[in-house]
């Protein structure tokens, strides 16, 4: 038996970047069965950390569950639910905070970044933090660990999570006897190069370079038009080699158009050109999947039937979990 | 309307100091009817900050609520749950935790103390803090906070957790609007004067100067006869105010009764006989609450049926409670 499991915290406002970093790939694992069970859950107890509007939480929600089915998750393969759906990972978030040392958290990688901030700043050291934050790396742990998690593929910057996640398991499996809780393991997402945005840096809401990955036909290609290019003249050879358009077009486009468009830049290319080109690959991308976006966004139901169909699986096996962990651990 | 609620640490080793102490004042609340709504927990989750063996700490959740309901807390009248059958508790700490700046919990009196002793002796500061020691503020908060508890009565030392739980329902109030959660009052009780122990010091367990509750007639025969006395002889006159069995007497005596003892005495009085009166007393009001015990702990499904009815109620009130946080907090 082999589980894996992928949080996804909820934004707004998804962009290429999320998409091909991480959702593409995650949508392929789901694909792949290479696996028993996978699990991708909507970490909506982590926003709750950061987001104070619940209109806007709400939305979060919605936007991602939407966009995962829509891009072409498949809810029956996996099990896709919201995080706090499941009440059973407070529960056990609770018990792993009486297991977990109270240093194991002073030395998490997210407060410890936090806290040299405040200190840089002159400030209190724990300016800003509320609990949420200072235990999260708890609650990621429970999310691991009641699904009998086995894998969880991250990128390099998350390992840490699943080493306390491990090190929790351990300390309970020593305390209360072997199989007390499943000790899972990192796989490290081999990170293709970061996705470039409109001004040729890394594309992330920080830098307000981002092409969202839903809206109208006419604000994608409006946004593609804001794509950074120099005063080249048309008629003059352009190397493809070293375009933020062209970048982004292989990401998308076939083969044979990518040695199309490299071929037009060396014989001299509009940057107008070029970006229409670039808008009509990902356009005709997201065309499928915008289309089932705005269904499902306009169909509250049905996301809320997909989330309860997969809160009700998921909720079979964080139940079995629990039994199991609770009789360990209290006797009850 | 007005609620209020009394948390109970589940122990084992139940003493007279704790009846008189804490049992009886709060049994004797659950009868004046000076509220709407009165719940009592076992705060079982607590006791996993520090309990390590499944088998003590089931005992210790079980002893407890033999005991409360042998001394005749009124399990219709008031509503007397296990606190870790409510989930929604583990839920709201978690939202809790996201509103609690993490400072609140740095300045709690319990860590700080911890924190002080680990200084002196030179270790780490945090050597054998948990996560939830750390966190058990928040958890105390979600305890009252999901009953929209008006009143808790307290100890002096204890008034900090209610000031933490109104601080923190007071910032829930500022963010999502007046009435997301109640904020409550702590009613300090008035401390009796302590219960005096086998070696005239307080009675309490760490001093090994305890009368168990609970026990064969024989056992606390031979416990009463421990008590220090000192080498008077038997037909010399007694200071009836300045002797720990006479302390004790009175606790448990009726005026008649003491009455009669101080005069026998100033007349002159073997400690022996003192100390059989005493234990006359004593064991006059804890036979019935003893028979009622040991039958409540020769039968464990009699046991569980009062708390699935305790936490049926409790239950009711903590989903509405979180029906409304959430709506407010997540929108969902």
């Amino acid at each position: 038996m082999k589980t894996v499991l992928t949080g996804i915290k909820p934004t707004g406002d998804i962009h290429l970047g999320n998409l091909l970093g991480a959702i593409k790939p995650a949508i392929e694992m789901s694909r792949s069965g290479d696996f028993d069970r996978a699990l991708y859950f909507v970490a909506d107890a982590h926003a709750l950390t950061s987001v104070r509007d619940p209109e806007i939480f709400k939305n979060y929600v919605y936007e991602t569950t939407a966009t995962w089915v829509a891009l072409g998750l498949d809810t029956e393969k996996s099990i896709f639910f919201k995080q706090s759906d499941i009440k059973e990972v407070f529960e056990l978030t609770w018990i792993l905070n009486c297991m977990t040392p109270k240093g194991d958290l002073n030395r998490a990688h997210s407060y410890k970044d936090r806290v040299q901030k405040n200190q840089q700043e002159g400030r209190d050291l724990d300016h800003g933090v509320n609990m949420g934050l200072f235990d999260y790396p708890v609650l990621m742990s429970s999310d691991i660990l009641l699904y009998d998690t086995n894998e969880v593929p991250v990128g390099k910057d998350q390992v840490q999570h699943i080493e306390i996640a491990r090190s929790i398991a351990g300390r309970c499996n020593e305390y209360f006897g072997e199989g007390t809780l499943v000790e899972p393991q990192e796989v490290i997402q081999k990170n293709g190069s970061y996705v470039v945005g409109l001004d040729g840096r890394k594309m992330s809401k920080s830098y307000g370079n981002v092409i969202p990955l839903w809206g109208t036909e006419k604000k994608l290609r409006k946004t593609i038009n804001k794509i950074a290019t120099d005063s080249t003249p048309e008629e003059a050879p352009k190397d493809p080699d070293n375009c933020t358009i062209m970048e982004l077009y292989r990401l998308f486009a076939t083969a044979d158009q990518i040695n199309a468009l490299e071929k037009r830049y060396r014989e001299g290319i509009g940057w107008g050109y070029a970006k229409l080109e670039l808008f009509e690959v990902v356009n005709e991308y997201l065309k499928e999947p915008r289309e089932r976006f705005n269904s499902l966004m306009n169909n509250k139901d049905e996301l809320d039937k997909i989330l309860n169909h997969g809160a009700q699986r998921a909720s079979e096996i964080a139940e079995a979990t629990m039994k199991r962990v609770r009789s360990r651990i209290t006797g009850f």
